[in-house]
Parts: C-alpha cells; structure tokens; sequence
C-alpha cells in the first residue's frame, strides 16, 4: 500500500527527517511518499501558519496518484476535517495518531511540545480527541520549531529535561512527543525515561497501515462526505469541487477539480 | 467606530442582505463597511468549503483601511482563531455571538441551521464555546445555504416549521438562526414563535461595539499574540508574517505582510 | 435607553464608584441609574451574603420606573435567574458579563477575586457559565471586599501581585476582575500587564446595551416565564406574583405585586 | 437524635404529609420536628420562588432548639449552600438525597417532576451534583405542585403515566420523585413499577440520620465557613452575621444575629 | 438488620480493625458481619489485585445467612457492580461511600490514599461516581496498605502531613481516606485538621442503614438485575447462575447456584 | 509477531469464527494464536460473567510462550487494565479498538450491540475511552450473544434493521458492532448500509501489530506498573505476583506466578 506522508509546512530537511522515522516502522508491503508542502509557513507555530497551510496540503492530497492514506505531518493536525472531505482514503494527524497509540499503553500521558502558543493548540487538540482524562498536562519548552532540526542545539537536553518533570510532576506513564520534528529523538528519550515515548509519525503511519489493513475508508455519510459541487471564485476558483455527479449520490472515487483554471 | 463585516463566501447579495441587518441595529456612531470575499466558495457548507474561507478572509482584514472590530459572517466562525492572531481589534464569529446572546436571555436555545453536515459543524461550535448545557440541540433542515437566498421558496416555512419542533420537543427558549443567510428571518419569526430569535450577524455587531467601547483588544498575550515572522512559499509567500520588530516586543499596530510579493 | 444598575450590597459609596466606571464606557444615549441595596449585607462575601441579598435586589428591579435592562453588580450574580423572571428586560450578571468578554478576546482568562470561599463561589459559576476551558483559575487574593474601598491600602499591589502570578503560572491571556469594588483598577491594571483586564462593570453595561440594541429580551417560554400567581404568607406577603392575567398566556409588562401588603 | 425537618414553602398540610413519611423511616430515636415555612411561596415552582423561601428556611434554623441535622423538604433544594454556612450541623437537600440514594441502588435513574419549568432547575441540579452520568432524563409531569395535595385529582396516574414512559424510553433503573409533595406515592408507584422509587424526604432523613450517626458535621474550613460578622441594612437587618468572636478563629457554636432587631 | 462488611483482601487483623470502627457507629438494631475473603491478595494495591479480589467477594456474599445489605471494604470498590447483580439487597463500595458523604458536609474534598499506583485507581472512581467537582485532588502518601497496620510505623504522621498539604494547597474542606485500612485514625486527624475526615467503612455502614431503613434494594431493571442463567465452565462452573426460574420474570430470592459442582 | 486473541467466554465456535476474522485482516508476518477461555461463562452478557471471565483471561496471558500482543476478544473489555499490569506487552481490547477506528474515518458513529443490560455497559466504555462526543448513541438490539452464533436465525436482520435506524437517527457516519459475535457481519453490513462497518476483532488485531511495529510497550510507570509480589490465599493461590525482584525496580520481563501451587 501507499501512504503519503504530507508534511504541511515548507521545510524539506523536516520532510526528509519524518520520512526515515515513517520508513523505520513501516510494513514491508508499505511505501511512503513523504511530500514537503510547496505552500505556506516554514513553520507552523499557530492558528495563523495552520490556516495557511491547507492550501499547500490539500495540493499534495490532489496531485500525484491516489494513495491509501494519508498522513498530516503536524502535532496541530492542521486542515484535517477538510483533507477527510476530499478523498475517502484514511486521512490521520500525527496529534491524534500519537495520543490513541499513548491511551493504548498508559492510563496517563504528558504531552511535550514546543513553544507555549502551539501548548494552548494542544489543549484544544487533546479536548476534541476525547483524551482529557488520559492527558495529564500539556508542557512547552518554548523551543522554536526550526531549532530542533539544528545540530548542536540545547533542543534534546531541554525536551528530556521537560520530559522528566512530566514523569515526577505529572505521574505520565508515556510521553507524547508534540512535534513533527522531534520524531527522532524518541528512542533517545525512551532509553533515559524508561517509559513510552510516542512520536506521531510513527504512530500514524502505522494506524494508517491498520485502518487499510481493515478495509476502512473515510465515511461519506454526514460532514465527512465529499464537497458540494458549487463555484469558487478568485485565487481559489481551481479549488472548487465538482461534486456528486448524476442523481444516484454515489460519490466519485476522487475529490475533483474543475479544469483548465488556475490559481 | 468602524466595524468591518467579512461574509467569507462570495455571494455578494449575501452580503448586502447582512449588511442591511447589520446597519438595522447598528448605533448611531456605529460605520459598517461590508465585504464579501474575493476568494473562495460561493456558500459554506461545509469543512473544505471552510477551510478554504480563511485566505479571502485574511484579504480582507489585511487590506483597507484598519477597523476597530471585525465580524466573521459565516455561522462556522471559519479562520477566527487565526484572524485573531493577525490583529489586535476584537474579531467576532457570528456563531460565538448568537450561542452568547442566547445564555443571556434563556437558559437553553436550539440552533436551527441548513444541511446535516453544517450541523455536525455547528455541535463542535457549542462544544468549543462552552454551550452544551446552554445549547439543546442543533437542528438541520436540509436547506442549502444559496436556496435561502432565492425569492419564493419554501425555505421560511421549513425553518419556522423546525422552529416550532425545537420549542415544542427541546422545550428551546430561544432559537439561535444558523446560518448568516437566515439573517433577514428574525423578525418573522419571533413574532410567529414569541420566544427570542438571534441572528448571529446582529448579535456579532452589537458585541462588536460592547468590546470596542470597553476599550478591549484581543489578547496578545499567549497563542492569540501576532504570527512570528517567517518565511511563506509558493502561492503564500505574500502571507508571511512580518512579525515583531525589535528587541521590544512590542508588536506593530497592524499584521504585515512582506512587500512585493504576490500570490 | 436606561440600564438600571444595581449593587446588592448596602454600600452606597462601592455604588457610585461602580456608576462613573458604568458611565465611563455607556454610549451616548445611555442613562445609568445607579441603586444601592436597601435590605441585606453590607458586602457580600458568601452564599448567606448572597441568598440574603436577592430581597433588596428584586425591591430594585421592582421600585422606580422600568428600566431597559439590569445589571446586577456582584460578582456571584446573585439572584440571576430569579431577577430574570420577573422582569422581560435583559437581566446581566458582572461575572458572566466579564467571562464572556474575555472569551471574546483571548482563549483562557484567570479570575482574580477577593476571599478564598468567594474563589469557591466563582468556581461554581465558571462550570455553570460554561467557561471550564477559558477559566484557567479563579485566584483569591484574601482581600476582604470593603477593604478595596478604603484608600492607601495596600489592595492594588496585593492584586497586581496576584495578576503576574496569572500570568506567569497559569499562562492567562486576560484577566477577570472577580469582584465589583475591582472596577476602578481594570486601566491601572492594564497599562502594568500589557494583556486585557476585564471589569465585569463595564461588560454588563455595554453588553446590556448590545441586548437592548438587538431588540432582545429575556425568554418567556420556560424557567424563565414570570413567575406563576400564587399566595405569598408573613414578611414576604408582598412579593406574591400576580402572575398571568386571562387566557391569552400573554404576560404582563412587568412582574406585578399584590397592593395593600407590606413587609 | 433531633431532625428538624423544613418545608420552605407555606402549605401546612405538604409539611404533615412529609412528616408522616419521614416519622414512617425514622430510626427510634430519632425526632422528626417538622416546620413549616412561615415566609415566602405557598408553593416553590420556580427561581424566584426558590429565591423568596431563603428567608424562611433561615428563620426555621435559626428558631427553636438546635437540631442535629436540618433538611430542606423542597426538591430545588433552594439555599442548601446558605443554610450549610450558618449551621455546623449537617444540612440535606432532598433532591441530592433523593439521587445519592438512587445512585446506590441503580446505575440510571430518570426524575419525574412537576411543571416544565421546574424540570429546567432540576437539570441544572443534576449538574451540580454530578449526576449527569446516573440521571437518563428529568420528565416534567406539568402538575402544579399543589395539586398533588388534592384527593380526587388525576395526579397520581399521571405521575405513573410518566414513570411507565421513563422504564420504557429512559431504561431507568429507579425512579426520583421530583417534588416533596409526591412523598406518599412511592409505595404505590414502586408496587406497580417493581422499581426502587425515591422519595427524597425519606432518603434525606435517613441520610441525616447517617451522617450524624458517623460524628460528622459541616465543613467550617472554606465556603460553609460562618458567614463573616458585618452589619445588614434596612429589612434584613437582624439577619446579620455576628460572626467570629476573638482571634482565636473559632466559630461559635451556632450562627447568631444581633439581637434588638427586627425585619 | 444485618450489614456484612467484606474484606476483600485476606488479611484479617484489618478486617478486625474495620469491625471495630464499623461497630462503633453502628445503629443498636445493627448487626455487623465482617467477613474475610478466604481467596485472592493479602492487599489489594492495584488493577489486578482488585480483579483477583472479586471471587473472594462473590463467595462472601454466598455464604452464609443473606445480609440486608453489603459493603464492600476496599478503596477501589472491586467487584461493586457484579456485587450488586448478584442480591438485591444493597451493596455499598467504601469509596463511593466517602465521597457521597464528604459531598454532603463540603464543596470541596480531598482523597489521601496509599500508593500512586491506587491513586491513578482512585481519580478513575471519582469520574465514574461524578465527583470531579467536588474532589480537588487525590493524593498519594506511598505507603503500602499494609504498613497501616504495623504499629509503630511512620504512617500516622505520613497521612498527617500529606492532609495539611490537602488543606493548605487543595483547599479541601474534607478529607476522604482512600485506604480502609485507615478507618482507624480519623478520629486523630479531625482532631488536628479540625476539618471533617470521613472513613469510608463508617460512611458505608451508615448509608447502607439508612437505605436498607428507606426500604431500598438494588434495582433489577437493566444491568443490575440477575445474571442470566448460563452454563460456566472449568474452575469457575460453580459459579454459574441459575438465572430467573419461570416465564414470570420474577427473579429468585437470592442470585442461585447449581449445585453439585466445586471449584 | 504474534499476537494471541482470547475469547474471555467459553464457547469455542465464537473463538474460532473471531479467529478467521482476525486472519483476513492480519499482515503477512503475523501469526494469530485463537485461544478459548477455560473458566467461566458460555457468553458474557453482565457485569457478573465479565468479572468472573478475568480468571480465564489471566490464565490465557500466562500460559504458552509470551505472545508480543494480547487481544481481549469480548466487547465489554473485561480485564482490560489488570491483563496491561501483568506484561509489558500490548493488550487491546475489542471495544476500545472499535471506537478508536470509528473516530478515525467518522465524526461521529453508533454501537450496535446484543443485550440492553450490555448497552449500559458499553455506554460506561464510551466514557471511559472518551469517546462520548464521538458515540453517538448505543443501541440495543435484545439479541443474546449466543443467537449471534446460531445459523438460520434473524440475528442479521434485526442488526441490519438498528443499524439502519443508527444512520435515520442518530445521523451515524460509522456504525461499531458492539459483540465479538457479530465479527462475520462486518462485510454484509458495510454493503447495505454504505457506511463504515467496524468489527473490534479486526481493528484490534491491527492496532496490535501498528503498536508492536512502533516498538510500543504498556507503560510501567505508574497503575500498569507489575503487580507488587505479595502472598495470595485460598483458591487464587497460584495467582500470588512474584513481583519486582532486588531493589533495582527493574520489572521482570513477564509476571511471575509462585509455582507448586493450584487452585
């Protein structure tokens, strides 16, 4: 199966990284097709890069050839209720992803992630997950995205110094690793704290191998069904939908675009 | 004061049917500068269509003179995290305003809204703001948003049908209209249902001035505070945030974009 | 428009501060009127403060010429509901005006009020009002409430004190001033911490006016409704409601007591 | 062990029927010393009733010999958190009584009550008591209260009616009656339901009976604490606090007013 | 009446010593049985522990004369809903127990318990009885169950300590004992902390009098009625349930096992 | 890897269809161990067979070489917590795997499951796992398990008829089945309904292989911690915990039992 790993901001060398941790765990039947997006933040760090950053990844989820799932490279999950809407392949978020994998293994878990404005995110994140009561206490390091793909920085020794506050202060019984570009650094974590270290890279391309595994597809019954066929206009007018065709309501196989404009 | 409403689709007499809403309760001092988006969906209904409201949005904060408050026109509140981010004047969903004006004059309201799936949309609102004891149910009829548009159609008996549902079976005492295009219903249907009708568009620019004559701005304190600057590609360069200039930390009056740039 | 603003407790000069901070922010064709409790605690500081107070409240709302809306200004809301069944004018809280404002303009305030069983009191209204997940902690300061009115105290460092403490520990965006003899202090405040500070004063106020402006009064269908026409025995004779007259289920202007009964 | 049981309404004969139930539960050495509210609502129907009957509720513990324990025989259990500051003796509420009970004897139990608008607060107590999870539904009968009193009514078939459609609809385990004024029928219901049905009165005695029967008493560390000795103006005068005597922070046996004053 | 109070773990000086605080505040009419179970963990200090102690509770509650009600003496309330499948006399968990009660006397309570691993055990029961508003935290002391029975040992000044920490930093205006092998020292804390310390097998015995005195049994609609009558396999066979006897659906006296078979 | 499935009840012929399900979905290298309990109830229908199935499930985890992940085979989770205790490796139950697959391809979905007194049951699982903003509702279809089994019967009609009334009423994007007996039915429902169809064996299975590929293991930091060695009586004997050995606190790789000894 192909799953395309999508990281939604514009920093290739982060691609590059999530796409050795997606390759470390993947299947032996599984191919990964790590994408950089051609739009938007180098970096996302708020509500403001998340909302930029959905044009750039509903792009990769239309170009190319179809794959079996897709995967959101972002701790915010940014744009992805609108991703689900336009393919009905599997569509995960590596916030979700990770958080399901930690309530699997722990009753407990401490979320460590980058600055104090992407913390407040997560917590929004972690309440529309469902996982309060498995979320323990989301920390920041007020480390900056881009940092943690620098050699030689502080990064790894402030992310275990944070991590071992959250096994003394928050009694977590697994670590959730808040960004996409920490991926790295979990087994390095997990042999100093002795406990799960989660990364949501490896934990979506895994739970998507399984939802494909099951057959799952997105439903396309209620929100989640393909977008209306309507007009876009402006910058925008090649993103409108074409929509159901005919009257049987059967969905295309594929979210599709009007031709021959362009943004 | 100036209050600029931005209906995020782009069906201009839509937005004229708000702004005359809009101007109805407006204060004396009060100027509404109505804006329809240039970019994007011609009705919201949905995540995707949502999702790709935010950038002709942004437009229309960025560009123009400032205003002292903002009003998002469309009942999902799409980018309103993010448009919070990129100015310090009060930013106002009209969904957020209708579920607020309810609590003050009823201890629970139904929302009457269009299509299922705008439903679903509209129950992660009342999570989001803290209106499941307020809210008793979200009521879709099925509606599509450009039909409520249209001289002649059956669309005002079908919501005051679904009306009288909510008092009768959700014992609702008052009715929180749905949809920005509902807009020009309140009237006809409180006199019908003599219970409380708040159209979101109203409820929003009322709000508007509260905040504005308190002398409140948006927090910049946390994940609201302005999007630091970074580089944007592709398609969005234009978008990059400028962010805070110098050691001050003290942010510019206005989000800015780097110059000559173009999407 | 008259918004009637009433301070439920006894304390006339906590009353008039509260009326030039009500002033400073009404619109031009606003008249505050401004009442003293005449029955009841001199501060109100605990349920009995507050149970005890809802006499001299309803005595407000029911003396005087009708007013276009209520403010009822402490910050326990003290009889709320009540107040809001025996008048159809809007009827406002200090506290929920104040949460909702902050609501508006940053994704988590801290209250900050005056005794720890007050936070107690606040808590409570935080879950009623909804506002588990914008409240990130309701602070005392252990200032007794008459104490912030007397001059060369030390209340205003003791309350900045406990601002920066919500600033830095709990990470607010805004602060809630979780007490009506606070009103004086929100621009003093402000100017120090650099995020909003909320007076629930100036929130009712003008967010009375927003409901007034909106042509929006209290709901009659359900708990709401004025009260039902019953006898009322010994001290309170008077308050009996007169209730609906005839069967048109059309409710009087006003709440209506028995003549010739005194307490 | 002295009961003082207290109807907060004024209907004498609702207070001899409750005291038959409750001397029907009694322990044998327990007194039931029933009072009947001598100020405010003939019957309790909504929050302004509920707010008026404090006053009364306050007098019948404040008159007479200290009881062990008081309950408030009233199903809005109005001013249970007032009653609890002026005494250190356990104070009951029979609508929390009524559903602690059926928590232990059912995992879902359905409330059946009187009026629609009385169903409203009922709700809002199931929330305060944290009984969102055990209660399936509160069902109003639209009864008025005092017509449960009357012999020859429709009342009590009615009121099956009601439980026979929360078995079938709610799946209840066990049913609450919703106003103290049902305390004789639940040997009737129960017999044809084969249901635990709850009266709260008799659950509130016994549960008094309990708690004092385990040395416990009221919380004075926090917002149960004594009221703090201030003066009251006007009406209410001789209802103020005199609080703490000396420095030695230890709250005097009962609540005491400052004698030489009259309402 | 007859209250068996079970032990769930078999170390039978603390059943002794639960007898003893049982007897204590026993009614005169009260018959106390305790029971030790004769299977499973000398101390039940986890998931497992308490899985395990399930069969010893399902003996004791089979052997012997039937019991008007049952309390199971463990924190964790193993086993509290298969208890109350099994009989239709009440079963009370100690835990719940303390909680119910600490909510009648307090707005806000603490839990002080034994290991962390039970304090993760604890907060899961405080969800699932509704708790969370009222319990402000659960606290740890680690210290083995069994170490509350050695005399001599540091345990008294342990819990001492950790209850003034809930007092000082929680704000607790109760205390709840997570460990029945604490019942002896509440006496000895309320005297310190001068606050109410409620042991949870006191609490028990008294609320399982009182609802045995409200004439209450555990509810045989929905998932408390009997086991189904099914065949039960290997170790376990004697613990088939005969099931409801007839086409009447009128469960037998007690929950019957087939006889003739053995562990 | 191995990952070995326990069918929690007795009955062979569930264990072997779950087996086949299991199979059609696993991966390449997994090699799927079927085993039936040997203790306990035929189905587990109640509270009372699912606490008395954790016998045979332990006995399952301890027998036969280590397996790399556990699957609890019945909907209720019986065991879920006590099986994570005694090994480091996986252990997923059918349920939680269920809604966790629903939440990823459906906003929103319904349980359709056997038993009413089962519904209860699974609603308790819906807010344990948080998932009670995703389940949409659990309905009850009155099917015993073991009907679930039996050819020829209208088990498929009545599911098909409540999983149709799930899409009409509760607007269902995804329909979980609530019974490890309903695994065959998946593929015949998906077709009819047009919806995902999510039987807990399969999604378990595969979560279990996504968990074992990412390295995983169950936390034993905390309430997962091994259960601490400690003597254990009578019939459960042989269940004693050998425990931590030395003071390292290093867990052994797998629980221990003391050996010599029987039930």
């Amino acid at each position: 199966m192909r799953i395309k790993l999508i990281n939604p901001n514009t920093t290739a060398s982060m691609t590059e990284a999530m796409r050795v941790s997606a390759c470390a765990v993947a299947a032996p039947g599984t191919e990964i097709v790590a994408a950089t997006s051609r739009s938007g933040a180098a970096s996302i760090e708020g509500h403001f890069d998340e909302a930029m950053s959905v044009i750039g990844l509903v792009d990769e989820i239309r170009d190319g050839p179809p794959a079996d799932a897709y995967v959101i490279a972002c701790f915010g999950d940014p744009g992805l209720l609108a991703a689900r809407e336009i393919t009905d392949a599997p569509v995960i978020g590596i916030a979700e992803a990770a958080m399901h994998a930690a309530a699997f293994v722990a009753t407990g878990f401490s979320v460590v992630t980058t600055l104090e404005r992407t913390r407040i995110i997560a917590e929004h994140l972690v309440r529309n997950y469902g996982m309060q009561h498995h979320c323990r206490r989301v920390r920041a390091t007020e480390l900056p995205v881009l940092e943690l793909e620098q050699p030689g920085t502080r990064a790894r020794d402030v992310i275990l110094a944070e991590c071992l506050r959250a096994l003394e202060e928050d009694k977590a019984g697994a670590i959730v690793l808040g960004c996409a570009g920490m991926a790295g650094l979990a087994d390095y974590l997990e042999d100093r704290l002795q406990i799960p270290v989660i990364d949501g890279v490896c934990a979506a391309v895994k739970f998507a191998e399984a939802l494909v595994g099951m057959g799952l597809k997105t439903s396309k019954h209620g929100d989640l069904a393909y977008p209306l066929a309507k007009p876009y206009a402006g910058k925008l007018a090649a993103y409108a939908p074409a929509g159901w065709r005919g009257s049987a309501q059967r969905p295309e196989e594929r979210f599709e675009v009007d031709a021959g404009r362009n943004v």
